[in-house]
Parts: structure tokens; sequence; C-alpha cells
């Protein structure tokens, strides 16, 4: 069969309604510092009007992860459910121009394309505030098995369980990739995420062939409060797990095979959104590509560090050319 | 057998004459900054004279874990020579005050007992110069085998090396831990030190079971330019490799078990001297007294922590009572 796309990603399709702001904004708008909580259309507006001259930029996690491939090089399927409104097609114009493939047809009716309200504090941090909308309106008619059956890796990220009607969807990409003995990967996405799903997540883990986790999901994920504990939990389990530590790096184990790698030096972090996305979108990309495993993990790094120099979420500047200078490609 | 000691350490036996300077002083006296440097008699002195007001200490690297040992509650053995002077007799007291044993006969006459000028500049970097005077007359007869043989480990220190005619000594020692089926430790202690002996500290590693190694040092080994290479490096070596990095923590790995253990806070780092002999001293305390290899860490860790928090290499408050805060014993 002809390999169709290199990674096959499921996601919330969001745009990302971005704005700096300080502490005590967040303090006076009730807005949990460094994580991502759902908020309905109410509070959404709410939010949006607060923040005036906020930048719209199209995001949503494994959407950013795909932008990121694309720049390497690499060739990405996206999968996520927008409506036919303005922010709808902005979103599917902001991956098409950047060699991400997108055919998800959008919803006629029903709630907007949803978006998400991020509030970047002076310190690098986000904040989101997540209207999930018509993202949450993702079929089992949406998944088309042969593309999935003709990729390397279905990618799936854990947001989408916010989103509990696209449950049947994600079973049948899933249930596709297994039958075409593809592998699957998932990332946690967000330590309350992983709170709000965790007996799912963990039994996910037997489904899956990669993880991604930043260190407090995977702290939240396995209820350790050390990260050691996290690297001893994963032992014995068959797959690769990826786990990002920020500036301390990332660890990256498979059965008897653990690298420690150290964080890229950044001049300046500006907004670690996207840090995560980027760096499964490197990784995912060296794991498509026949890359060891701890090169795999330097293009994720070198593809997060890119991010977090500058606001937003997906690359500014060509990946394939920085890994290429790197010596990475 | 009765088990006479936890550890039978072999170090140079060595005082320490420590004094706070700046980096101007190492560049005016040609003090290379950070390492470890052998010097004769005659700049020993002449350093002295610049450095007035300097403390005196009882040091030498493997002397100092084993005054953490003993701090620790563990029972160690140190053996290394000085000569019948006042610096000797000096050493021979701080050991004994706290409870090492220390039963080589100090040499009657030739060089006098050896001193470690160390300068630490404000950034809490020491820079040592030493002068290994009668610690070199280290002889075969200054090893009693039948204690090797009752003692749970043998622990030998890198700096050895650079005193060549104690290599008989050493070479008894190890045979007689390797007849009584113990086993062996051994510390890099110092890149330069491996720069030096490189063939030969590689050529041991098929004879001992724990390695002991800083960063710079287990790179210097290597000759490799980047942590996990170190890591990957003793993949598929028997023994334990205990790899320190300063503030990032501890890489532990032994066969399929590997730790990734962060350093614990510590409020101000006032002189690093010493950080990696406690590292050992906790470890080793935790080797000898069957505790997991992650416990035996945090050991090391938390001895390490109490030292840089203070001038000087050996600890200034009972390792044990800090250890039993932390329920690590």
């Amino acid at each position: 069969m002809t390999k169709l796309y290199d990674v096959v990603a499921l996601g919330n399709a969001i745009v990302d309604v971005i704005a700096p702001a300080d502490d005590e904004f967040l303090l006076n708008h009730n807005v949990a510092k460094g994580v991502m909580t759902l908020v309905d259309d109410f509070r959404a507006e709410q939010l949006c009007r607060a923040l005036p001259g906020a930048q719209e930029i199209a995001g949503g996690s494994a959407a950013n992860t795909m932008a990121g491939l694309a720049s390497l090089g690499g060739q990405g399927l996206f999968v996520g459910k927008t409506k036919a409104d303005r922010l709808g097609s902005s979103f599917a114009d902001s991956l098409r121009t950047i060699g991400v493939h997108y055919e998800t047809t959008p919803a006629k009716d029903g709630p907007q394309t949803a978006c998400c309200l991020i509030v970047v504090t002076p310190d690098g941090h986000r904040s989101m505030n997540t209207y999930l909308g018509a993202s949450r309106e993702l079929a089992r008619s949406d998944i088309d098995e042969g593309a999935i059956a003709a990729s390397s890796i279905l990618y799936v990220e854990g947001y989408l369980w916010d989103a509990p009607e696209a449950k049947a969807a994600i079973n049948k990409a899933m249930a596709a990739a297994k039958r075409a003995d593809r592998k699957v990967a998932f990332t946690l996405s967000d330590p309350f995420c992983v709170a709000r799903w965790r007996e799912e997540f963990r039994a996910l883990m037997t489904e899956i062939d990669v993880l991604f986790a930043n260190e407090e999901e995977a702290k939240a994920l396995f209820e350790v409060d050390e990260f050691d504990s996290v690297l001893q939990a994963t032992r014995g389990w068959p797959g690769i797990a990826a786990l990002t530590r920020s500036e301390k790096g990332c660890v990256i184990a498979c059965g008897r095979e653990v690298h420690v790698l150290d964080a890229p030096a950044v001049s300046e972090v500006v907004d670690t959104t996207g840090a995560g996305d980027q760096f499964a979108a490197g990784f995912l990309y060296g794991l498509t590509h026949d890359k060891p495993l701890a090169d795999s993990a330097r293009l994720g790094a070198l593809a997060a560090a890119e991010v977090i120099s500058h606001y937003g979420a997906r690359p500014e500047t060509s990946l394939a050319a920085l890994a290429a200078e790197a010596n990475l490609l």
C-alpha cells in the first residue's frame, strides 16, 4: 500500500485568541495560571471582551503538532471538527497553506468553531480557556480508515477526551490503526485533563505505542510526586515514553533503552505555548523517518526551542532548515 | 566472618589548607579554576604564603567520604599515608574523633604529610593545588587484607593514580576484595585526573562494581561531549554507575534500571568542595545498608547538599539526623 502520511493526528480544531496580560489580570478574571480550563460560550465571550487587541491564530494541540511536522518536511493529515464559519475557514486555511492535509467537513449548524483564549503572562507562561464548540462534534463519519491504515502513526491528543461525543470517532481511528498494524501515539495534553480522565488514560496505556507527557502530566497520570517515580512507572511498559521536563530537558524510555537529554539553550523564553506540541512534532518526524530515539528527541527539543522563542504555538522559522543545521536530518 | 566495616577506603591522606579568594587571585597566581592541579613542595609553600589566614582542615577525597559515612552511622576504615609530623597527626585525629577507623602507620622520614591548597571563589567553586608528599608512600604493607575481606565494599579514589608508587598497594587491596567476593567501588575524582589516567581507568571498568563520576569526569573517561552519550556508554556495563550532575541532580544506571533524580534545593551554595565525596558517602551507606538504588542516591544527594551549604568538605551537621528527617534511614 502506498504510504499516504507520516502521521494522522486527531484533535480539537481550535482557533487561539492570544493576548499578553499580567498576573493581576488572571486574578481579577479568575483565570487559573498555567493550565487549560474549559469554559462555556458565555465565559469565552466575556474573556474575549476583556482582552481587546488579542491576536487570532489557528491552534489546537494536535493541529500545532501537524504544523511542526510539516515545517520539518513531514506529511501529516489533521482530523478535527470546525463549523462552516469565519473561524472555521481561518483554521482550515492556516493548515492548508503550510502543507498540512486537512479534509474534515465543517459542520453546517450547531455550535461555532472552537476557540481558546490564551493569556500569556510576562514570565512566558500561558493560561488557556477553551470553548470546545464545534470540535465536540467529531463523528465516526469523519474518520477515514484507509488514510489511517496507510500512515505510519496515528497521533491522538488527550484533550479530545474533554469532548466525549468524539469517543466513537477516536475508537474507530484506533481500531483502524491496530488492524493495519500502525503505531498509536498519545499525548496526555495537560495535568488537569489527566486528572479528569485518569482511569481512561491509564487503561489506554495498553493500547498505545508512544506516550508523550510532560513532567506534571506524567506525575498526575501515575499519581506520584517525583520525576524518578514516573520513570520507574514506565519500566516494563513496552512502549516509548517521551517525557519532557521544560528547562530540564527530556527523558526517553523504551524498555532497557533510556536517554537523558538536556534542553538546548534558548536565549529568551517568550511564550511556552506549544512547546509540548512541537516536541511531539519533532519526535514523530524522527520516529517516522527511522531516526534513533535520541535524535528523534533532539528534533523534538529543537522544535520546542524554536516555538518558545516567540509568541504562538506554531513554528515561524523552517524547522527543516534548523534541523539540517543541527545535523539531525 | 564478622563484618568489620561497611567500607574500606583507599585514598591520599591530605590536609586541606582552605581560603576564600577572588578570580583575580587565581589569575595572578596561575591557579586553574575548578580543578585539581598537582604541585611540588616549592609551589605549595609559595601559595601558602600568598593565602595568609587560611584554615587547615583534614581532607582527602576518600577520607572525606569516610567522614560522611561515619556521620550517617556507617563503619568505615580509611587507609592512606601521612608522615609522623604535625599535619599527619592532625589528619589522624580528625578522622578518629568522628568515628572513622584509621590505622595506617605514619612514615618516620621522607616527604611531609600531603596538603591541598584550596582557593574558594565567591561563586562557590574550588580550585585545588595538591602537594602529594607522604601520601605517595602508601605501600603493600599498609594493606590489611583481612579487614578488606571482612568489609562490604572497597572504595578507591582515582586521585591515588597520581601517586604511582601506591599502585602495588591498590592492587593488593583490590585482589583481596575480589578473593573475598567483596564489591569494589571507584571514583574518577577529577576530569584532569581522568585525562592523565584514561586508559588505566577504562581498563579498570572490568574490575569494579560501582563507578562514581560527575558529568565532566564521565565525559572525559568516555571522550564524549554530551551527558546522554555517557549514559549510553554505561549500557551493557554490568556495574552500578552513579553519575552526578551538580544542580541537575544525578542519574543512576544499573543494567536496565535507570533512575533520574533531581538535586534537593539548597538555599545557598557556599563551597562545592566535597560534594562528590559526600555523594559517595551517602550512596555507599545506602548500598551497604540494603537500601534501593534510588534511596541510596537520595542519601548521597542529601549528604552533598549539606556539605555545599558551608565551607569545607566534611559534614558539619549529623547526616544521620538529616537522613532520618528525610525518612531515608
